[in-house]
């Protein structure tokens, strides 16, 4: 597949693309960006890859698909990458999207489709219209939900690395999809952002559900508890998905929700509601932190590893960094206590 | 209007229907519900009324509409409730509707709306798709939200109840609609639980924005901050209104969420949990509380209000049985602090 970037105002709105690349490596052929072809990746995008940056398509060879690579605030497809989109519907390849404005209901993208052989994969179109039984889900598996401080600070990596590792070591572990980028790694999960309100929580009991024979769930958080914008969805997979316990994921120095002068609550009160909320009646302990130290160098960031453990007196990690031991043996030790 | 409640399986399901005989009476003519044709509202609805109960639409002079009178968990119309509807469009008559099942898209009600001249307001169809700004809303003005332990427990009429009081007193109070019933009374809001998840914040900012020049607004919240079903939609109204001050809502002796075995949690954890998350930085006081006390005689009824008061050091009372005076008084007086 080829990765469209173009209209990405930075880094972090690409995460759709970059997570594509370091966990679907061998499904992409290149990154469509027209003003930076030529760059590396890791100059753009801040990731190291093999692929190439193009301006064209045809410069795409054995590719059969592209990916909106970007997840702007609102979701809406930036304009500079619709004649890439038009370009490969009437190449007979197949769009994925994960914008909230589904390409199927657009008038153009409709029209060209239904006239040729390309076709459109709108990842958040959903019809998810379940309410949730709120009955208890199995409690012969362990259930990890990953929450945070915001928006993009690592829930999905975090989730992922820690199944993928936690199956290396023989165990039948699932890391549970809830955003687009995940969908599209995993190949299965629900686009909980796009889920109507009352059937939030709904479907990710459903999810949790099809899962029931694994004995480990490593569930990708969505937003944040405290987000002025995304808190719902949070709440959505709090209850719906039941954790056992909960891994709470940061970036080093965030003081604020990313794009909005709000500050971001300290983290103490942050924990302390996470692990109040989730379920009616029981505490659900945060079991590790999750810190992404990408602005820092090796020694500040295993300073800032260090400090946060002693005041939380909690395993804490960079997974990209320092890996996902800490954190594994977290979830190893509930599985044991459990 | 003629109400439509066949299907209900008890009173509670039908808070539609009993909310428009409350505060639309001027407009509603009769109640439609053949097995029960001949008894009156007060046997079964609960609410004493001069609206007959009958069995077929023609029995209903000077009606021009019906309306969906239930609410039932999920949304979907009952099947008794077809034949009437099928009925009204081939009169003419407008049918609202507040489920989340469209009844403009059922097939049958569609093909007969496109040949007939009846037609169909769905009144949970809603487009927002705008993200909360996050940026704050108006100091000039006091926002009080209601919140509550439970679904069901009597937001929209306190809401509702302590408007119209200020209103009778010369302020410009607004009350704002966050659900079907309160859209209908109202005639204008936002039907929070039917938005998409990454917009719930958006649409309540946007609804609230829209309000900007009255001097107080009384919101209608929604479900409940640990409801193991609807809890999503209730934070979405916290973030998204930003309301100063809050009103608790329960019902007395309730002690499981409606229809299921999760036990609600007890009032303090509640309180402490709404007043910490409602604005992040910023404690939101739970200015009184509303309790309703349906199935209590008077002698009880004032006890428990008496108790609850000495409990929480809060204003408390049943609005409907005992007045909002203890609510006003607290509104009021955070008005002269703000």
């Amino acid at each position: 597949m080829v990765l469209l970037v173009e209209g990405a105002d930075s880094p972090q709105r690409a995460k759709t693309a970059i997570n594509l690349i370091r966990y679907c490596p061998d499904e992409v052929v290149a990154v469509l960006d027209p003003p930076n072809q030529g760059l590396t990746t890791l100059e753009t995008l801040g990731i190291e890859s093999r692929f190439p940056i193009i301006s064209n398509l045809s410069e795409s060879e054995g590719a059969d698909s592209v990916v909106v690579g970007v997840a702007p605030s609102g979701g809406l497809v930036p304009e500079t990458m619709r004649p890439a989109i038009r370009e490969a519907i009437l190449k007979g390849w197949t769009v994925y999207s994960g914008m909230h404005q589904f390409l199927s209901d657009d008038t153009e993208f409709a029209a060209l489709v239904a006239s040729n052989p390309g076709k459109i994969i709108d990842l958040r179109k959903n019809t998810h219209r379940t309410v949730a039984t709120g009955e208890a889900l199995s409690e012969d598996q362990l259930r990890i939900l990953t929450v945070g401080q915001d928006c993009s600070v690592g829930k999905m990596v975090v989730s992922l690395e820690v199944a993928r590792e936690l199956q290396r070591r023989g165990s039948d572990a699932a890391f549970l999809a809830t955003g687009q980028t995940g969908i599209l790694i995993a190949g299965d999960g629900i686009p909980m952002d796009a889920v109507v309100g009352d059937f939030l929580n709904g479907a990710a009991e459903a999810l949790a559900r099809r899962y029931s024979d694994n004995s480990i769930l490593m569930v990708e958080g969505q937003g944040s508890i405290f987000h002025p914008r995304y808190s719902p969805v949070t709440l959505g997979l709090m209850h719906g998905v039941q954790p056992h316990g909960l891994i709470y994921c940061m970036e080093a120095g965030r003081e604020f929700f990313g794009g909005m002068d709000v500050r971001i609550p300290e983290i103490g009160l942050q924990i302390d509601t996470y692990e109040t909320l989730t379920r009616p009646g029981k505490h659900t302990p945060v079991i590790g932190v999750a810190i992404n130290t990408r602005k820092l160098d090796e020694q500040a960031a295993r300073e800032v590893v260090r400090e946060l453990e002693q005041q939380l007196k909690l395993p804490v990690t960079d997974v990209i960094r320092f890996g996902t031991e800490p954190l594994l043996k977290a979830v190893s030790s509930m599985k044991r206590n459990g």
